[in-house]
């Protein structure tokens, strides 16, 4: 089943837009009855899926990152293996749905795209056993751990270089039965060309591996995202480009790039 | 005025209790009427403080903590003066209110106090100047930056070290207007022992700066926290101590330390 956010109102640039719970089925959304985070179901249509806009199908208190976690990209990086999840945060402001823009900083020279395979919790999970991980998601989506190069120096803490606003798109909606999770192709296109190509395969740490570390420490709560990291091929990206991360069986997550500020899109 | 929330609620030990906003008038808390974040007013008593649980007086999206903020810390770590405001992250699910225990993680060497001012953002933020500050804030208040040490190398991004379950103590309320917040008593005590005891007046970067600098990055929503640093004096705490935070015009925030996990209370 496809679970989204939408809403019909226009994007106004602000954080943790509101939104309705909707199932995409066919080339529509139906509502969502009831809650995501316990049970519900399907039910009148609300319109084609053209016809709406998707917001981020997720509304995190918290977004946990997975870094340095493909061995492509750690062979790339020449690092070795780390003997334990390598984990950060990016703060809720940072979340944008499919088809926003992110927002290049002035002064900035070095803004990344990182494709990545993203989880959604569906409940309250603490001390988990990797294997119980699965229930306790409520669905699987892409998104993209934009980077701010030149504010990500190894002795900092990256508060600014993974969570200005707009630089964590989700989306576009959540699968909550993905098939062949354990091999999936996590793709990333800039204007069409293919910039990142790897599979979940090549995951250092899986899934539950992952979400038993997080939650070991920290409560995880419903609404909670888990980025697991992002295969070989981080390359650079400029306003006017158009990111895309295609997860197999999921779907594709686009996002165009544009110069920040643009006043009277951003008021002070 | 101060203004506070709070619960007749046993404590879970469940992060983001819900709880009502009130104000604090002599020994007393009265409904908060209105919204925090716009216009409001007091209205019926609702019992007498001794009566009624504080919560944290805030309801964060993020945390931003300054470090290395206080020149008396700087001094003691032989560091040299930052150029630009040091800043990190707590994620909400550590914020808990006055006398609710911090949990000492089993396996750890070295959990430490952090005594702090806190502010807690009134009105959506973004690009702020430093003048614009005070009237973005909604109060004052205490906080205690707990810190897993043994987790916090200087190459190691510091999501668990800073944000376990328990490990932002916010309170006792908030003080919407106190004087001479340019100069506050920051003072920290163990089972009674003074271990920090600092002056606002030995900040690095001042409240204002410390908001220009996170809102030029990232949009401050109501109820976030911004913690403005530590001054020296970092100490360890064990379970079973009492660790109590007083800024001098605001109030006193006091937790006790426990060790955790302590099944029956912390279900899994």
């Amino acid at each position: 089943m496809r679970i989204c956010r939408y809403t019909t109102a226009p994007d106004t640039g602000e954080p943790a837009e509101p939104g309705a719970w909707g199932i995409v089925h066919e080339d529509a959304v139906w509502e969502l009855t009831g809650s995501p985070y316990g049970a519900f179901g399907r039910g009148e249509r609300v319109g084609a899926l053209s016809e709406l806009r998707l917001l981020a199908p997720c509304e995190p208190t918290k977004v946990v990152c997975a870094g340095r976690n493909y061995r492509s990209l750690l062979a790339e990086q020449g690092r070795e293996l780390p003997s334990e999840p390598f984990l950060f945060l990016k703060t809720p402001n940072a979340v944008v749905g499919p088809g926003a823009a992110v927002w290049y900083p002035s002064g900035v020279q070095d803004l990344a795209h990182e494709g990545e395979l993203a989880v959604v919790v569906g409940r309250t999970a603490r001390r988990l056993a990797p294997a119980d991980a699965a229930d306790h998601i409520l669905g699987y989506t892409c998104a993209n751990d934009i980077t701010v190069r030149d504010w990500q120096h190894p002795s900092a803490q990256w508060w600014r270089a993974k969570s200005a606003d707009t630089h964590c798109p989700v989306g576009p909606w959540l699968e909550t039965e993905p098939a062949g999770l354990d091999d999936l192709r996590v793709r990333t296109t800039v204007n069409g060309e293919v910039r990142q190509d790897g599979r979940t395969g090549d995951l250092l740490f899986g899934i539950g591996e992952l979400l038993a570390h997080v939650s070991a420490h920290l409560t995880l709560l419903p609404g909670d995202v888990v980025l697991t990291g992002t295969p070989a091929g981080i390359r650079p990206v400029r306003p006017g480009d158009v990111m895309a991360v295609e997860v197999e069986g999921i779907g594709t997550l686009s996002n165009p790039v544009r110069a920040w500020p643009e006043p009277a899109a951003r008021p002070r």
